[in-house]
C-alpha cells in the first residue's frame, strides 16, 4: 500500500540519517518513519560500507530490515546501544512523546532505555503544544488482568478502549509480547511523568506510550526544513 | 511426590480456613501452601455448600481446583477481590514479604493489588528478621530483553541467575505469562519499597517478587501454634 510522499516526514528522516553515521550500534524503532529510514539507511549501504549493528524493536522493523537484506542484530549480544532513532504519535514542546500507535511501545521503552541516545523523528502534523491534545495513550496489558485494569483505566481517563484487530484480527489485537494494548484517552497531559507512574502504578499495566527519559533530540519535519528541539 | 505433612505449614492454612468463610469471592495465589489450602477448601465444600468463586493466580492453582471438582472463576468477569490468601518464600516482621520461587510473582501480585484483602500464609521456617536474609529476589523479564536487564541486575546485587528448567524443560523456564526469571541475591534487604521500585524502574522488567502493599495480615505456623502479624 504505497502512498504519497509524505515531504516533511522524509526531511525529517534524511536529516536524521546524518546522525547515524558515526555510530556502531543502533537501534531502530517501529513504525511508518522508520520503515522510510530503513529504506534511506538501505540506500546509503549500497554506496558507503558502514560497520553497523541495527537492531529491532518490532517484528514488523524486524521484517523491513530483513527485506532490504540487512541482517539485523540483537539485544541477545549487545549490552548498549549507541543510539536509536524512533517515530512517534505525538511530540510537544516540553520534549515529550507519545507512542504506541502500532504496539510497539513496550520494545521501543526498552531500546530507549539502554541506548545512550534516543532520537525522534516525526513530521509537522505530529507536534503538539501538550502531548495527549491528539493522541490516545497506548497502555499495553498482560490479558489476565485486562478486565479489572481497563476498569481502572476508565475512572482515570476522558474514554478508554481495549484496540481491536478490526477486518486483519478477530478481537483484541495481540502485541509482539503477547499482551492487550487500551487506548486511554486523557486530552492535553499537564503531568506526563505522574500520568505515567500513575498508570504504571495498576498491577497488570506493563508499560505505557509516554516516553520522557533519555530523549537526546526530536527532529521535526516541515515541507521545506527540519527543526530539531 | 507425596511429603510428609509440614505441620506448621498445616496448621497455618487450617487456621486460614476461618477466615475464608464469610466472602464471596477468593483469590487463591500459587505454591505447595495454597495447594494445601485448596485441599482443605475441597474438604469443607463437600461438607458446607458456600456460594463463593475462587480465581487462581497461576496455571498450578487452576488445575488444582479442576482436579479436585472446584470450577475456577476468572478476572474476566470480576473486578474485585474480596480476600485472597497465598503462601510467600520469605516474610518478615516489618509484613515485607518475597515471593516467586514458583515463578507466579506477577499474576500474585494482580491479584493481591484487586483484593481487598490479603493473607499471606507461611510456616514457621519462613520467617526472617528482614527479607533477603533466606531468598533470592525473583524478577519477571521479557525475553526480548534479558541479557542488557541481566546485566544491569548483575551490577546491584550479590548474585544473579536466570532460572533453568534444569531435568524438566531445556534452558531458561517460561512463565505463564511468557517470560524469564531472574533470581538476585540481595542478602538481608533494609528497604524493600526502595529496592523494588529500583528494579522495575530498568525497561524490561515485567515485575518482581518484593511485596508491600495491601498485605493485610502473615499467618505464620508453628508446630504447636499460629502467630498472626
Amino acid at each position: 500500500m504505497e502512498k504519497s510522499i509524505n515531504l516533511p516526514k522524509l526531511n525529517a528522516v534524511k536529516y536524521s540519517l546524518n546522525l547515524l553515521k558515526s555510530n556502531k550500534v543502533i537501534g531502530l524503532g517501529s513504525g511508518s518513519t522508520i520503515e522510510m529510514l530503513i529504506e534511506e539507511i538501505s540506500k546509503m549501504l549500497r554506496i558507503e560500507n558502514l560497520d553497523v549493528s541495527f537492531i529491532p524493536a518490532s517484528t514488523q522493523t524486524y521484517f523491513k530490515l530483513i527485506n532490504l537484506g540487512i541482517k539485523p542484530a540483537s539485544l541477545d549480544t549487545i549490552d548498549e546501544i549507541d543510539i536509536t532513532f524512533d517515530g512517534a504519535d505525538e511530540v510537544d514542546e516540553r520534549k515529550y512523546v507519545l507512542k504506541g500507535r502500532g504496539g510497539a511501545l513496550f520494545r521501543e521503552k526498552i531500546l530507549s532505555y539502554f541506548s545512550k541516545k534516543y532520537i525522534i523523528i516525526v513530521d509537522d502534523s505530529k507536534y503538539s503544544k501538550k502531548i495527549g491534545e491528539k493522541s490516545s495513550v497506548a497502555i499495553e496489558v498482560l490479558p489476565y488482568a485486562i478486565n479489572p485494569v481497563f476498569k481502572k483505566i476508565q475512572k482515570i481517563c476522558k474514554k478508554a478502549e481495549i484496540r481491536y484487530g478490526g477486518r486483519i484480527k478477530d478481537g483484541p489485537i495481540i502485541t509482539d509480547n503477547g499482551n492487550y494494548i487500551i487506548d486511554a484517552y486523557f486530552g492535553e497531559i499537564d503531568d506526563p511523568l505522574e500520568l505515567s507512574n500513575q498508570i504504571n502504578s495498576i498491577c497488570g499495566v506493563i508499560e505505557n506510550g509516554i516516553f520522557y527519559q533519555n530523549i537526546t533530540k526530536i527532529i521535526v519535519g516541515y515541507e521545506k526544513e527540519v527543526k530539531v528541539y
